[in-house]
């Protein structure tokens, strides 16, 4: 038998059908549907441990995850191979080795994370599975002027699930940006992680300045009072998407 | 009972989950989810008729539809409280009355489809609801050369199903245009009407030109031999979008 070896994966999918990433009992999850295509492939039981484990209904362009296998099929090949045995809607975009004990969780990474909002005064049935539609009409420049509050080192307990668990909520929002592009609206945040929730709460607080029920200079006073109860609602899924993780310090894949 | 009044219906909806347009015992359908979103709304036994039967799986911008009511809801309001009882993926745009004989296919009108293909080296789980993926580098230049020979008032024999029922095979296609937006290629088709299954046939056709099967002259050839056999295949529904139809002679809503 031939020695474990670690393999990366960069795993684009539409999330609407799946209760998030996380292989759950009886729930059909992003892990759950890898691990499947795996063990077809390689005969081997294989578990993934994904960077980042999105929520019900959100969707990515490029997270990451790592399994190891005895099985000798090259490392590069293992994308192609596992799109032949995967649903439509999940694809692994590439593959390479990596040293035994690398796990890009315990990387230091920049995450992108896109939130989408189509703000129009019909829904749009093409539009709508990748956006959050509102009709309640959005000031861009109001969000913008919110959103500068949230970037630096914080605390962001107020812009997290209270179900969130985690030894510490301080995290590094390196960006920010708030774009109209058409009839939609862009939320682009780059950070050093994302506590639970917290990029849909931020958008649903962006939201709340847009349409004028919430002055912008407000987030800074919710994100210094640390009470999860004062930021906006958490927007739904449908418009997340989980753009890139950039592994610091080597190439990514 | 208040007279009878014909209301038009301007129609936009994800195709992915139905079986097409047309009402079929058993079968959900965009027509059958709009029959019973009317009847409950409006009280009444109503039967909508469209003026495009779109195929199973086919998506829809703006499809146009009558229905005969004696309720009293004004036609105008008739669209928004639709919504309310109609599935995310469909939506109703527009409402307006209409003379009591009107019906957009017996109209003059204009109807634009628009193909979309992907073509990337590896399947984009987020775009490939919207447009058919292909990894076969598709030459864009060719298949514009190809779409030429297609433009004008043609008997369309070979460029539709052997299914199709109709007294006559000849249309017009005003214009027929190829374009490369990034990593996808958009067909644009504006025709007087369009046999069963024609657009697909055009566009598995201009495929094979685009990835050199098939020479872009061979496309006249095919046209004029009217043999369905000699055309390239039909292409998958989840490219094809009606954008619009366009009503001569009149206001379109």
């Amino acid at each position: 038998m031939s020695e474990a070896r670690r393999i990366m994966i960069k795993v684009a999918y539409d999330g609407k059908a799946y209760h998030g990433w996380q292989a759950q009992e009886g729930m059909v999850t992003i892990e759950s549907r890898l691990n499947e295509a795996l063990c077809e492939l390689l005969k081997e039981d294989i578990a993934v441990s994904g960077a980042s484990r999105t929520d019900a209904g959100v969707h990515a362009k490029g997270n990451l995850a790592v399994f190891d296998t005895h099985a000798r099929i090259p490392a590069e090949k293992v994308a192609a191979a596992m799109n032949t045995k995967l649903p439509e809607d999940i694809v692994v975009l590439e593959s390479e080795e990596v040293a035994p004990d690398f796990h890009p969780r315990h990387c230091h990474s920049i995450k992108t994370y896109e939130y989408r909002i189509l703000n129009t005064a019909v829904r749009d049935p093409l539009k709508n599975r990748y956006a959050h539609w509102t009709y309640v009409p959005l000031d861009v420049e109001r969000m913008k002027e919110a959103a500068v509050h949230l970037v630096g080192e914080h605390d962001y307990t107020s812009f997290c699930s209270v179900h969130a668990q985690t030894d510490t909520r301080v995290r590094t929002i390196y960006s920010l940006d708030v774009t109209r592009i058409g009839e939609e609206i862009s939320i682009v945040v780059k950070g050093n992680g994302f506590l639970y929730n917290m990029v849909r709460i931020i958008a649903g607080t962006l939201m709340e300045v847009g349409r004028g029920h919430m002055e912008a200079s407000k987030v800074k006073e919710i994100l210094e009072t640390r009470d999860r109860h004062l930021a906006g609602p958490t927007a739904p899924p449908n418009g997340l998407c989980l753009i890139n993780i950039e592994l610091q310090g080597r190439k990514t894949i």
